[in-house]
């Protein structure tokens, strides 16, 4: 939803700036295997230490398919590893080499709902980044997270 | 093996590096579900633009434990993602919180495999930074990695 | 929604079948690092060669959390082995030891995206047999499946 | 090592056995984005409630490589779910359709090692049914099981 010219609260120069981060993390890609690019980005909430508003990632393959990882895990677990956590993330976008709009797999939705408030954005670029937008709870509804499995600490 | 004053071709201060990097990454571990940290450290053949010769990630867990990674592969993908790939690593280095040596899991294994040469080092630290080496070939032995299945690029 | 008796399509037999099957299955999982068990039932079309109408499953876990698998994927993973496939089932169903309702994680979501129907009704139930149910096209919008990457056969 | 006639304990028409059983699982597969045919099959010391004595499985892949699954592990996450455990299994046969002899990924090292003792001996047939084997132990060495990380049970 659109308001004061933000869409879910994300105003138009902070849009930009995860879509041409999305459509540039393809070049890091490693995919051999299926040739399919995808690049992600995660809008911070403020700069980081280093200066960072927007971090990336992408899709990394392995020769045992199941063992490869997507880019949304890469970009979100070098994040969260930052110290980056729930509360941190105002958007995130992913973009892939298609005319299509593509969406996370189910399990980045999984992933990323680990560490996403359910009203977060999730911008789907196209590879002209034209994009469509969801919220976390809009892909995974009925979702379980942190709070549903207890952490033992 | 030791030559020349080297473990496997790293010298004294890169095996330092490697040990303190690896025991200091698990402070990012985001491990509620196991309690378990494990700190990951890749040393580089020679310095990246960013001036970094030795990276680094841990665990991320999931409330599905089954969509959580591992820190091998948490370093490893934003690695790759930054452009290093097969040749760019010298040794990788593991660390958790136990007196006992832990090695990296056969997931893990497998993913450090598509990006290693099979006589890159190994070094499994405990919790004080002693350690137990092993090269990749002996720890992943008869594995394939991207040459077994041919990328189709 | 509700039509001639049915939920979804399922008839109040083929329901409670589900139903017993799914909360049976618990039993049958390895769970020992999250103590929580999850049985999976996949209700049949017909039933298969060997005169079953439902087949089933559980989570079956790994001391390196990433590597083991849940109760869905191993209930489809023998079935699609077994020989069914996308238009051989009619109803899924999931049961855990809980009093709220349960639903497949994000990755299992995927799994069955694959060979499931996006009206393929969902049932989520409690450890009493009370269940919610959504379809999989509700639980995985916008998904992608086998038509989206296509096939390389 | 051979004696007694018997190739790591196991006895030609056991050997033949998993061999057929291997290689007939591959039909089983769905692998249309490898196009990678694997069969899995999993001998057991005595045969089971329902007379079998060789169980299998095939890999299920899909769309979102990531989130498939391995011939080895739908096997063996069948098998533990209708009741086997640790003790129950006496060897494990690989087949593909290739000319080389083709090992387990190191993600299935790690699931498999969850199941058997580390001298359960691996066959892994090339689409002749010629072999190479090695035991647990040797293929995922210094590995860690349901042991290291104990179960909280
Ligand atoms: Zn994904
Ligand atoms: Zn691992
Ligand atoms: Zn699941
Ligand atoms: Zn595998």
């Amino acid at each position: 939803p659109e308001k004061d010219g933000l869409i879910h609260g994300v105003a138009a120069a902070e849009l930009q700036a995860i879509c041409t981060t999305a459509l540039d993390a393809r070049s890091g890609a490693y995919c051999p295997y299926s040739l399919f690019r995808v690049g992600a980005a995660l809008l911070l909430h403020k700069e980081d230490a280093e200066g960072k508003k927007v971090l990336k990632g992408a899709n990394i393959e392995n020769a045992s398919y199941p063992v490869g990882t997507c880019a949304e895990r890469v970009a979100m677990g070098a994040a969260v590893f930052a110290g980056h956590k729930l509360g941190s993330f105002k958007a995130v976008g992913v973009a892939t080499d298609m005319t299509e709009f593509c969406s996370p797999c189910g399990m980045c939705r999984q992933f990323l709902r680990e560490f996403l408030s359910l009203d977060t954005p999730i911008f789907m670029f196209n590879k002209e980044g034209k994009f469509i937008v969801r919220t976390m709870g809009e892909i995974l509804p009925l979702s379980f997270g942190p709070d549903v499995l207890p952490p033992k600490e």
